[in-house]
């Protein structure tokens, strides 16, 4: 089910930017989805929006409440219970995509169900999906993999996106994770499906578009991650790409939450990725590298940038640093 | 939580031995833990264990009644459902691999409820699995790998198992399906876990043990099945196996469930095990090959196995009609 727009996002008492980044993500990507924020006393984040009231949010034309904020501690604080429930009686959906559901607190639950009122919990599935058929679909599909979590799929897939959307061709951003979902208002949190229906569920979130059409799905994961592999290996097989993107930080010592787990490298990652898409897309071939250079100096990350195209033949971009325009150059 | 034993197998108004398949599985690998089958009139099926009814069962010590049939059109008769209350209402636990919970049905789950007596629905994963850690554990383990689904992988790990046990080898079969939870009254519906945990619960169900004890894990699925291979992936990095047998059948036309899909080489399906494989253990290899070979002629089962025990420079074998003590005297 879609999340009604546009959204009144909701910082709470976010201790600092870093608390707040999904609602920062929604402002970044789609500014026009967003009529304000609203924020509770000893809040520290700024999304860059008007601050609201829940009467002024719903007065500008906002539609769903979203909590774009990390909760400690797997509580949802009392502070930010008062301000959702006002919000269900002033008319209000509610989106997060913490892991707690909100409608696990009753009284949300309760206020949603009598008013008429839906509670979008992102990281949770509420739809079933079926098991995928592996039919070749029409359209076109890309999708970013990492040789780690946390390396800038999301990002990218939206920038090309963007950049997609800037030059009048057809494309659109599939979400797979709750910032995604939350920033669309659609799609599955891919690693919370039951373990038979991820690809099928991939399938469903990506199906037969028109031939020029690309849809960009969001990357999760990485094949050489010990912990999520299967979840990379199934989206890869229901995405069924025509194009895959690289994705890479470089400055990373160990895989993300695995310190005995080295990176694989660019190469084993390509390969890999290829073997694995081949079957069920033999025509999958990789258009372009995408870095987070963050952590590097400009020389350094321009000389990683050259030294990465010369080394593997692609178009080596960092989206924020140098834009993603070479890799859609990259495609047919 | 472990299913208590011994069982009463219940076989219902199974129209033929196919239908209670899963409670013929159960007596032929577990005899000892069956004191007898219940069944309906019209039952067409036998387990070859002696008629009781529920208060002979519990007489013979029979701590739990297993529904060891599939049902129709996903609906729990109420011929059964007046069994299954008579059991609880008797002294019994109840346990079923059904896609329908037992739990469902609201006259099971209050009856239970009001007893104290334990309902499995072992399809359904009722214990919530840690994040797989990928870290090296001691003991050794096992895992039969396919080419496709339904190819005899709980069939050769269970029969490994025995072979290993009758040679005074400490072995344990790992069960991640159905009915070889319901054979050993433990283990993981692995395909029914959320996706983020499958290499997680496998960690979790073949734990660190003695050096020189051998885990057989069940296998899943394939890497090269469209649908399933995120599950196959996950359960072979949790499951770092030492060994691998490569399961096949050999008359098979197309991916079981997609006619669109051929069955990958023996050698390709190695290969991509081996790649997969070490990633969480660098030292994994191939032991041998098990078939399926009940579609064969003798003679031409047993050309077919000497063809690929040359081509591949491993034991080749057939479970049932050979044996797999060649598989077993090729490990370490």
């Amino acid at each position: 089910m879609k999340i009604a727009k546009p959204y009144l996002l909701f910082l709470g008492d976010a201790p600092d930017q870093l608390a707040a980044k999904t609602a920062i993500g929604i402002k970044d990507w789609r500014a026009d989805d967003c009529v304000g924020q609203l924020r509770l006393k000893g809040c520290n984040a700024d999304a860059g929006l008007d601050d609201m009231t829940i009467a002024e949010g719903r007065e500008a034309g906002a539609k769903t409440l979203v909590a774009g904020i990390a909760n400690r501690g797997g509580i949802i604080p009392e502070t930010w219970i008062v301000v959702l429930r006002e919000a269900l009686e002033a008319g209000f959906d509610l989106a997060a995509g913490l892991h707690n559901r909100l409608a696990d607190c009753a009284d949300l639950r309760d206020t949603a169900r009598r008013l008429g009122r839906n509670i979008h919990d992102v990281r949770h599935p509420s739809e079933t999906y079926p098991v995928a058929s592996g039919e070749k679909r029409t359209g076109k599909r890309l999708l970013p993999v990492g040789t780690d979590c946390s390396c800038g799929k999301m990002y990218t897939a939206l920038a090309i996106e963007r950049e997609m959307l800037s030059r009048g061709m057809k494309a659109t951003f599939r979400a797979t994770g709750q910032t995604g979902i939350l920033i669309t208002g659609e799609g599955v949190s891919i690693d919370a499906v039951v373990a038979d229906f991820i690809s099928g569920a991939v399938e469903a979130i990506a199906p037969a578009n028109d031939p020029e059409h690309w849809d960009i799905i969001e990357g999760q994961g990485s094949l050489f991650h010990a912990s999520y592999a299967g979840v990379s290996t199934g989206l890869l097989h229901g995405a069924q790409p025509d194009a895959l993107v690289l994705c890479h930080e470089p400055t990373r010592a160990h895989m993300r939450g695995l310190p005995h787990y080295a990176l694989p490298s660019l190469e084993a990652c390509m390969e890999a990725n290829l073997r694995t898409g081949s079957l069920t897309n033999p025509d999958v071939r990789f258009v372009g590298v995408a870095t987070d250079t963050s952590r590097l100096e400009e020389d350094e990350a321009l000389a990683f940038l050259a030294k990465t195209e010369a080394d593997l033949g692609l178009p080596a971009t960092d989206p924020v640093r140098t834009g993603v325009g070479r890799i859609v150059d990259n495609l047919d």
